[in-house]
């Protein structure tokens, strides 16, 4: 697959001396293009925070980096010394994102490898973590990959394609996402991109990267989903996601539930695209899921010129929703498409896993 | 009916020299209140079309208004004269806000009055207009609060509302609405109120009111209303309308047929308010109300501190969308509660006119 059609994005990589992690600023996205080098524990965790870096894919991988910067400074030399303060930073970095399933993944599979070789010197497990680090970010791109590849097989050249939120490179870091990996070959897609109040990922990401990769985008408020969906615009709608239960519920940005429901209220498929470690076996349904209730702030003043609302106005500002299994049409992941009822069809997929 | 607990506003009236229309400047709002005084044709259409003047009865209103001011300052003498130029004046104020029906009614029942005193000088027309005109403002008060009353029966105290766009005082001069009527009765509602993007009349305009009247009130994004709903915060929904088609569809601010469409999944009832005049009998479905397109901007730029997009993004932007009737459990008109199938209940209430 060539890439010359593509805007070149790494969302999150380690730096050329292996002792920080580079990644584009995505809040600046799409004014200015800022790449950070960031190695203290304050500024990785504010990264993810703020949003610098995101997307279920991406934040595993700076997950993976952030941790093994952290531990490269370590003053330790003795195994348990050195254990609890990784476990001090992993749980701190955790914190920064609860409803995001991959941070504590990807932290935990880094932590593994820490526990795996107890017996191993302190500068030898921080080689190992160096190495596991940039394993797990080639994992996570060969997987977006066949993810899209999944994907493609379920629309046609033409479609109309409804996205939410950004599941793209700069979520992928940098996987293709099924409608740049599908422009890459030749299809034509029209491109309806949700703004995604309160952030904007939608606008300033989304539509950034598409446009940037040439393919035809048209950015719309959120609540305009409603009439592209009557006016026949839309065959298909694409999202990410950030956890997704046992059952197929799906937890992703704010404002998938609402999707789902137009979606399946027009007849057009909604389709749920993550990699496997975006499930959580663990979560029995949606409603064991945390969602992440953020600043009042993001609603009322960021990004105006002026407060749009008075500073004194109460704000609900839940972060995420979760869309019911039942309004899923299928859920792609990268080890095949799964399909309501999801407890089963995870099974088949996963089979001991699930 | 005391106000005492309300903010007073009168969203257009006449000056006290009669020669011009007042209004509080709605794109100003929350931060700033300012009174504008126009009497010049380019700045009446102007208020209509950037929304400093808004809401069906306000619209309407200011549409008497606008046009007397207009037909006082003429320099005709004989009445054809006085009518060609009368005319010209109406199509012009007409073209501001395609979609609001009541803006060419108020301006139709103007003109009625200028046939049926065609036999009169024209100052004494003149006369007849301004008198026609301050009752509009009479008629479409009384309304409001009629339709208040009756949409007080489909509530209870305790229910949380969830508002779209803007129906309040600002919209009605100075109607109140359903939930500053019933609030103002001692009953206690929960707001939850849209921002209503691209141009924010919820979060500008709607909860500016309503916490100002000491609603209890919660701001939350336009795609925050499905988790709301689910979370069983919404006992209600609560719009306006531009325009009812004769079988029931309504056009009201983009983003109403999302909520109908949620309301209708989570078994929560959609209420419609409007004066009887907003429905439009020669409108046999919503597929004959024309959608206003405005411009990209809105979406990329306006209100924001920085683009939020890239400037060549293509953005599709219609400020109106239509909910097909099956959706709306009822629409509320000072003249009675219509319910589903609309052209029969149209017809109970409305007899011939229907």
């Amino acid at each position: 697959m060539s890439r010359e059609n593509l805007i070149s994005i790494d969302s999150a990589r380690l730096s050329e001396d292996e002792k920080s992690v580079v990644i584009i600023d995505q809040s600046l996205l799409p004014n200015e293009t800022v790449y950070l080098t960031l190695d203290k524990a304050e500024d990785l965790w504010e990264a993810i925070y703020t949003l610098r870096v995101r997307g279920a894919p991406s934040i595993g991988i700076f997950a993976g980096y952030a941790i093994y910067v952290l531990s490269a400074q370590t003053k330790e030399t003795e195994f348990d010394a050195f254990y609890e303060e990784f476990k001090k930073n992993k749980e701190y970095l955790d914190s920064s994102r609860p409803t995001a399933v991959n941070l504590g993944k990807m932290l935990n599979r880094m932590e593994a490898k820490v526990l795996e070789n107890k017996d191993k010197s302190v500068p030898e497990i921080i080689e190992i973590l160096k190495a596991e680090s940039i394993q797990i970010h080639r994992d996570e791109e060969d997987m977006c990959n066949i993810i899209s590849e999944y994907g493609l097989s379920l629309v046609e050249d033409g479609f109309g394609i409804l996205t939410h939120c950004n599941a793209g490179p700069l979520a992928g870091s940098p996987g293709f996402g099924t409608i740049l990996y599908g422009h890459a070959k030749g299809y034509k897609f029209y491109a309806w991109v949700d703004e995604t109040r309160p952030l904007l990922q939608g606008a300033r990401l989304t539509s950034y990267e598409l446009h940037k990769a040439g393919v035809d985008v048209t950015l719309i408020c959120d609540n305009m989903a409603s009439i592209v969906m009557k006016e026949g615009k839309v065959q298909a709608c694409f999202v990410g996601c950030d956890r997704v239960a046992a059952n197929g519920d799906t937890a992703n940005k704010i404002g998938t539930s609402g999707v789902a429901i137009l979606a399946k209220h027009y007849g057009i498929p909604m389709y749920v695209f993550c990699p496997s470690s975006t499930i959580d076996f663990n979560c029995k349904t949606g409603a064991d899921i945390k969602i992440e209730l953020r600043k009042p702030e993001e609603i009322k003043t960021k990004f105006y010129e002026k407060p749009m609302a008075l500073d004194e106005i109460q704000c609900y500002n839940p972060a995420f929703d979760v869309t019911d299994a039942e309004l899923i049409t299928a859920i792609v992941t990268e080890r095949g498409i799964a399909r309501y009822p999801y407890t089963e069809s995870f099974k088949e997929l996963f089979g001991e896993e699930a």
